[in-house]
């Protein structure tokens, strides 16, 4: 894999300070991986690939190697796990259950701001309980994407008995604000790093201020949180640390499906990379979630991002400093 | 006046590449002065002071002399003006008429965002026609705060015809866009930059895309337009340059009334303090703009404008360069 960064010296795999080792350093991504009907002003797809698991990783392989649990149906096309495999994603950990995969249909207003959902078919997401495989021990990084913060929680605790990953980061959604809040609780508790919608940190934390909602945020035990606000950027507070990473101005935005897990991705994948928490790392990292998260806009379900280069997300690295300095 | 800005090494007034000449460096504002009765969560005023040209001016006033073209009734209280002077605001042309002054009311709600207007009186400003006095000829800064375009073309045309300003910069709303666009495209044709809300940009350029509703509005004959994003930031766009400002990220938002007037006047009172308009200075003017519209914030009416030192100033505009700088 090439090299990304402008200072981070070597080819991936790396050996930063001791403390990356070579194939060892990968991402567990445990989520969802769908088939999604959407529908924007641009055009429309039918059960194109989606879901969180599947955009999380396919933006984080652009920085680390990725292995994935989450649960298909038979119906699912032997050509979207051929792109998975084709961007280094473990595949070992996707179970293939009897029925039919999840899926989501929704169209997007012009103003791709108001997302209408029109239908969600759990399928055997409804019976899907996360298994580690056996190959997957001791990753040193665990991203729990969008999932019922239950299966969240019992993958942390399976994944963390030998040996507490790393890093765990997690994303949710208002549904489980709304009917799970005292399990999404008790993930965080165990988490270093939530990732959520700005509207979602307002309801989690009942508080209109987002300064005042990151707070009551990290009282609840991570040691940070990603506020995502979509075409206005993105906010990373930590206790030491807070970081306002602006959005990429596209021109065109074609499918904001997908974004904020092309973010986490990026962001999520660039910390593993790396291999610390300090606080260049992170804005760094919140540059490279902008950078996928963009790219993701610029096409229906995982178009664009099948098709960057390393050179691409370094060109909009850039792109991003010139945007904002001074 | 103390001296602010990391990069600039004279005390005001200042010779820059021979450029700005002292106490001619000033702006000449011309916009409303009103009463506003205003309710926000964190409490009420009733008949403070405020109106788009006392923003400005009083913002625009820790950066360069500044010299007023507004109207007031013979209600208009005497220690209002002394405000004004107070701030080296020259009000020889804060002209006194007959009647009641300009008055707004209006309700925010708990998010802030939505503005709920209760009244609106134009009072002595139905009859308003705005006169330069002689002794505000040859002013190089021009700013056209939010008024009838027609008047702004007006004022325009009166101040360019011995010699053009060097600098002309308006501000208008959804009403001027509404119900007298031709009148507002005339005066963009003259003048060098539009400072503009998010949805107004929108709506003028029936677009929603901010790039390209910029590159429209860009078409109709400005250099540049700064785009007002609210809780959001700003974001700048010219021909040859895109900057994109955060917003200071604040605990607590008092009142928000005035503060994109309060922005205009960080940002053009340091565009006239440096006399340049090279992108190096536009990136340091939009985060004064983004320094001063915050403080406006904390208070209600001018309370923590008028409070504020040239060390608060400074000690913001760091703490945006942290919060951005990766």
């Amino acid at each position: 894999m090439a090299n990304i960064g402008d200072n981070i010296p070597q080819a991936f795999p790396s050996r930063q300070n001791g403390v990356l080792r070579g194939v060892k350093v990968a991402i567990l991504v445990v989520g969802s991986v769908a088939l999604d009907s959407v529908e924007t002003p641009f055009g429309k797809v039918e059960d194109a690939l989606g879901g969180s698991a599947t955009y999380f990783g396919v933006s984080a392989s652009s920085f680390t190697p990725v292995k994935l649990v989450a649960a298909v149906g038979t119906d699912f096309p032997a050509k979207h796990v051929d792109l998975l495999k084709k961007h280094k994603i473990d595949t070992t950990g996707l179970e293939k259950m009897e029925g039919k995969t999840f899926r989501w249909a929704g169209v997007y207003e012009t103003n791709m701001n108001n997302r209408r959902t029109l239908s969600t078919c759990l399928n055997v997401f409804e019976k899907f309980s996360p298994k580690i495989p056996e190959s997957y021990q001791d990753i040193p990084y665990l991203f729990l994407a969008n999932i019922d913060p239950d299966l969240q929680y019992d993958v942390l605790d399976k994944v963390s008995r030998r040996k507490r990953p790393k890093l765990i980061a997690l994303d949710t959604m208002n549904l489980w604000i709304d009917i799970k809040k005292e399990s999404l609780i008790k993930v965080l508790k165990k988490a270093d790093i939530l990732l959520i919608n700005e509207s979602e940190a307002r309801q989690f934390a009942q508080e209109h201020n987002l300064v005042k909602a990151a707070n009551i945020i990290l009282a609840h035990g991570p040691k940070a949180v990603v506020i995502k606000q979509g075409e206005y950027g993105a906010l990373y507070f930590s206790k030491t640390t807070v970081f306002s990473a602006p959005a990429y101005l596209l021109e065109s935005v074609c499918d904001p499906t997908g974004a904020g897990d092309s973010f986490a991705g990026g962001f999520f994948g660039y910390l593993a990379k790396k291999g610390k928490l300090d606080d260049k790392t992170v804005r760094q990292a919140m540059i490279y979630g902008t950078v996928m998260g963009s790219f993701c806009c610029q096409g229906f379900s995982l178009d664009k991002l099948c098709k960057i280069s390393q050179k691409d997300i370094q060109k909009r690295y850039k792109e991003i400093k010139e945007l904002t300095v001074f």
